[in-house]
């Protein structure tokens, strides 16, 4: 099965697609879909047009989506709020069942540690899909939020090994 | 010309079609696209898949939808931002402009001062809207964006003279 995952945000969309095979996960394809500023319609429409896109070229089985990090800035919010809403309707139009974690729930699994930093989560994105490579780091969490639902869908407690590159 | 106005919720989505003719305005249609609790991709799908509809069946040529109230509380401005998203796709995907208005701004184009109570929108609401009604107080808000946007194509400073029913 295909997992797709996002990391939703009104200007960087990240989106990464991992293949399962029993408890193996390899890489399938990672973006961004970037908007520049300007109207706010446009720009969402731009990354409805271009999940849509991915959905389609990619085949996704199963979807998963960061809970956005609710932070003081009420602004910001909203306009994470607006991004996220269009990573939620991309995947739920395509019939597709969706997580949802929290950014510490993601590098928990994933590296292990709630707390990890960009640069632990990227190594171990690396490790767990070997040959992978990603140009931003909202595609390396989007893949990060694949290999977490992934793990979760295998329902398997956590307990990578790292590997040695 | 056709004024699709838009209340952005992700329990109830409030809307209000309107026709522009001159400066006399005239009610087409007025509803609400609830959603119940549930899988939050399924509402996001469902709430857009009601904004489709309406632009289908009452082919608007300009949309406005109102600005999010941005309280204190994050959670909510998140969960109002997610319905937003859709309120402005919608629109966007059929190709239509939309302008956005703060709620006081709509209240004192609707009303003439922009603290007016939900009951003094709705009776300006009927007065601008001959023979209108509506079941909802999220339709009525929705109407009154619509007035408010046409208002607002017209290029008028806004003398509304109330008339009695």
């Amino acid at each position: 099965m295909r997992v797709l995952g996002i990391d939703p945000g009104l200007r960087n969309m990240g989106w990464g697609v991992i293949a399962v095979d029993g408890s193996r996960l390899r890489h399938v394809a990672n973006g961004v879909i970037q908007t520049d500023a300007g109207d706010l319609g446009v720009r969402l429409l731009q990354l409805y047009r271009g999940l849509t896109a991915v959905i389609a070229a990619h085949a996704p089985d199963a979807a998963a989506v960061e809970q956005t990090f609710v932070n003081k800035d009420a602004v910001g919010t909203l306009k994470l709020g607006q991004a996220r809403g269009i990573a939620l309707l991309a995947p739920a139009e395509a019939g597709l069942a969706i997580g949802e974690y929290a950014p510490n729930a993601v590098k928990k699994t994933v590296v292990g540690v709630g707390h990890a930093g960009k640069e632990q989560v990227q190594h171990m994105v690396k490790v767990q899909l070997p040959g992978v490579t990603f140009d931003s780091a909202d595609a390396a969490d989007a893949l990060a939020i694949a290999i977490c639902h992934a793990r979760h869908l295998q329902g398997r407690s956590l307990r990578i090994v790292e590997r040695s590159a």
